[in-house]
């Protein structure tokens, strides 16, 4: 597993992170991990993680996947093919790419049984302890409002952090990340303080004009 | 373009059809393509399109896109990393992935744009006509009931057939394939003398014991 | 059916057009339709028809219906018993509510055999022009990006009506309406003008301080 | 609240329990209810729901309210006009109309501060814990491969109704419906020796050729 705390960069489908940009930034954040010691993971689109996978030595996870096996499901991406073409994880039910609590479930549960890590996103501490239920590897809290925004989680709301933690130990010993907004290396040292082990991070990366300073400044806040 | 008639193997998630066996079936239609002369299109997963795309020296073509660009928009995939990935075109609107109409002209639009190929299925011969009028390369009707069974549209329906050519006719000069249920040289043939451009099969390739003779015997009907 | 020019007002889920408020707007709008001898149709919300139906004595239509007869579709609506509880017609593939081609197809041609009349909604001319190949009995073609906005579709984008009408004219004689931002008579009659045959308004008269007056004034554009 | 154990009878889209029919059952319930002395419930589409609520004596609730306010939502139900038009409550998350995690959240929520009974409905014991971390008023067990079938929840996984309330009862204490597959007293009597609360019913009672009958052999079990 994982080394926390961990940072998780989500590409999202941002033109800095599709495509031949995609592989630059995958080098830098190898670049920063071996450097400062810290696992850092990128979430990619199923076609970039299938043609970039050989050449991407840091962990990478796939942004979605459908709650279906093999079979005639035309236009879907499965868990099965995503781990063969290399996937360690998967990012479930981002807020722009929500899913059922059933196909949640399945997808947590297949996850496990392939050997694969499952990243459940929530919107709040509430969703946050009831996913936890489902024993996913990790849970990410991430206010919807303040997604892509300029203000961090850690600033606008410390106690969605720690009430979600609070949620979260209740139900069982998952650990924590949390992410929206989050650019600064003394945005994730609050969310750490506040008992994060992690934080989930997009466009404070994959658009920063210099990834690699970008990047070390979140791990500053790891220190 | 390709030459006509056209036939396009829609891989789906059928485990014959995913991962390292993709190639095999990719291989498999380069040597009946070129041992034939006929142009034979693969609809790849975008996990494997991306993987296999520098292997695989026939077109290929993604099972799906999103309606959209670049930007914030986790676990979608969009025509742009498509094409960089090395899709030619892309299915539109499969039975399996239906789409909004808004979707799937913003869609044939945007692959214009990219030069890419835009292959737009229809249920039925009045959809048909009506995705006539967005100005897709090819309109591809498949009866979703015939879908996946053993009783191909040519034998089951040749008046939708007919009646498909007609819609599509009375509205744009645009190429007809039909697909559902094919799985012989006979039921291409019949599919042509109605006059479909190509076909669209599944199963009766990707499924079949032996691909090398299926896919001829498909050939067979088309000379 | 309905006289021509026709305005139909889509009371969305607006509190000034739901719960009992909508019996007043249905009021002000039989008023109305009364004195200056035009028809006006109401669109309402599922539970508003079917409360408010016997006390409505002007056309009303169903903001939308789901692609299925009877059977075990929990939470779903169907035109049979949309129109058994009253409704004439039906507003189908709204922008806030999009619908696959094969579903809009299927309530055309549903509603057609229930003797209901069918609002089609499109986002641009081409669109539209596809549409009219199902042969709804109206189109209603609205820019997305004008619905709900200050300057109407006749101001901002007068050849998108054009192109609207030319394009369902060269596929059937289908009337065509319009709709986004339309608040004024001026807007109705510039909007007839063009060659439309009705208007699609919402927040100009739901959310009007005055709805009696707002009703007026664009039935003077009709003048 | 409704006194426990409580039947819950989802009427679905069944033919024999929309339009008028649907009047017809609820006499009937009302009938079994008072000569019983049980709480039943009924579980209306929303067209009946706003036209049938003045003459239904009896608890009814809404088969599905999306997670939306007032405003500009087109063909959108919620809960605010579904209490106006005399929703006691809403089924939320039914098989055959999943929601993602975060609506069930707001339904619950939205249904709380508006004094509205809120069942949850879980596609195994799994998530019924996960559920129960939200408080909805009651949870409700049916595993999907049994919905519409012959063979009960009650019989064919007993296992699954105890393994849901424990996993309910390790989170909170809410009561636990189970449905699939209840036809007869029988099925209701192990369900509730099983430690459920309640169970709920849809083809058994709705196409059931006397319903009166079906009602009471249900009820039998509860005595």
């Amino acid at each position: 597993m994982w080394k926390l705390p961990v940072i998780v960069v989500n590409f999202k489908l941002y033109t800095q992170g599709s495509g031949k940009k995609a592989l630059d930034l995958i080098k830098t954040m190898e670049r920063v991990g071996e450097e400062r010691g810290v696992t850092l993971v990128a979430a990619l689109n199923p076609l970039d993680l299938g043609a970039l996978r050989k050449d991407a030595h840091i962990p990478v996870i796939i942004q979605h996947a459908d709650a279906v096996e093999f079979g005639a499901f035309t236009g879907r991406i499965n868990l099965e093919v995503a781990k063969e073409r290399g996937a360690d994880g998967v990012l479930v039910n981002h807020s722009e790419r929500r899913l059922t609590i059933a196909d949640i479930d399945y997808l947590v549960e297949r996850a496990k049984k392939l050997n694969m890590v499952s990243l459940v996103c929530a919107n709040n501490p509430r969703v946050s302890g009831a996913l936890a239920f489902l024993r996913p590897d990790f849970i990410a809290m991430e206010p919807p409002e303040l997604i892509g925004g300029d203000i961090s989680v850690s600033k606008a709301k410390p106690e969605a952090i720690t009430q979600t933690i609070e949620a979260v130990k209740s139900v069982a010993d998952i650990p924590v990340l949390v992410g929206a907004g989050i650019k600064s290396g003394e945005d994730v040292k609050r969310a750490l303080e506040l008992g994060a082990q992690g934080v989930l991070v997009a466009s404070g990366i994959v658009k920063a004009r210099n990834p690699y300073e970008a990047l070390n400044d979140l791990v500053d806040g790891m220190m």
